[in-house]
């Protein structure tokens, strides 16, 4: 019997740079996960590919989804949709591989109600003012705007205790070596792995 | 205020490798925790240097120290005594640094019980078959010695349960490499770090 695969939820404040270390990791050769590409209505941004980084839909066509119960979960951030096609995610996790899912906080609250065992790891700034920092460095905002996502941020951050783990991404590489030891740590989880010793015993 | 290290304890069945894998691990230069020598009566194996290997104590000097009450564990096995002299422990991990102990589980059901919150992991063979060979491999030990280790083994897999990691031994690199892993994740976990951000966002 095939044993399923571990569902991974990377999510975290808005401008932590989420994104970022989703694409460092998927750089690796050596990664051995799966990247489950969320579905948006925002526009691309610069060197973003339709496909690679998102599906990018139209709003009628985000909702018609909706409608068919095709999303794992989706959340409207910032005026847009995001979310994740649900059937990818479920036959993928069925031929034992493990699935990378980069989410906003909203939708990891929708997955970890659907897969309460999911591996969900929460990344964080090195300090709020470092977030704001970042936020402001991406230079197209108003101060309105940046104001709004720090009150969003701290809220995000107060939602830490829906997590297993918690990484600070203080250096990119830092970051997706701790996110690729945690799921190597939970491959080791003694609730995941002791069925398979105990058929040993038997067999024995 | 001083973070307190974490307690790492490596148990696993006799023979499974322990002593191998943990040599390993502390010849990696980037090992970031430290080794807490364990105290034992039995007689010095080919290459082993007192006060590196163990601290090798005679029977009477061992139960004094039982009788002072410092020792963390200590466990009879195989008609010799192995155990943890609990000063350097708790020095050490007060000093904001990780220890590790590498014992038997005998010893790692006691540490268990004294400090709950430590880490647990528990060292596999590949198969009881492999193990059953590296114990007659050794070269030493009558049948019946080994047929004697076999039904503790499985005992001791059997206490699998008190762990929290369980990692295979199928290559020692593999196996250090795991265990590496599991001590970043576990300093990742929600539950250890979310104070420290708490307190990141009260003040800003």
């Amino acid at each position: 019997m095939q044993e399923k695969g571990l569902l991974i939820v990377l999510s975290g404040p808005s401008g932590v740079g989420k994104g970022t270390v989703r694409k460092e990791i998927f750089s690796q050769p050596d990664t051995a996960f799966e990247y489950s590409i969320s579905m948006t209505t925002r526009s691309p941004r610069e060197g973003e590919v339709d496909g690679v980084d998102y599906f990018f839909k139209t709003r009628d066509e985000f909702e018609a989804l909706i409608e068919q119960d095709k999303l794992l979960e989706y959340a409207e951030f910032v005026g847009n949709y995001y979310g994740t096609p649900v059937d990818y995610v479920r036959e993928t996790l069925d031929q034992g591989k493990d699935v990378f899912l980069e989410i906003e906080v909203q939708g990891a609250r929708q997955v970890r109600e659907k897969f309460p065992d999911g591996l969900f790891i929460f990344l964080v700034p090195p300090s709020l003012s470092e977030l704001k920092n970042r936020i402001v460095t991406r230079g197209t905002e108003t101060e309105d705007v940046i104001n709004n996502r720090m009150t969003v941020a701290k809220e995000e951050i107060e939602m830490m205790n829906l997590y297993d783990y918690v990484v600070e991404n203080d250096q990119i590489e830092r970051a997706c070596d701790r996110i690729k030891a945690i799921v190597i740590a939970e491959h080791c989880r003694r609730e995941r792995v002791e069925p398979r010793y105990i058929k040993m015993l038997e067999v024995d």
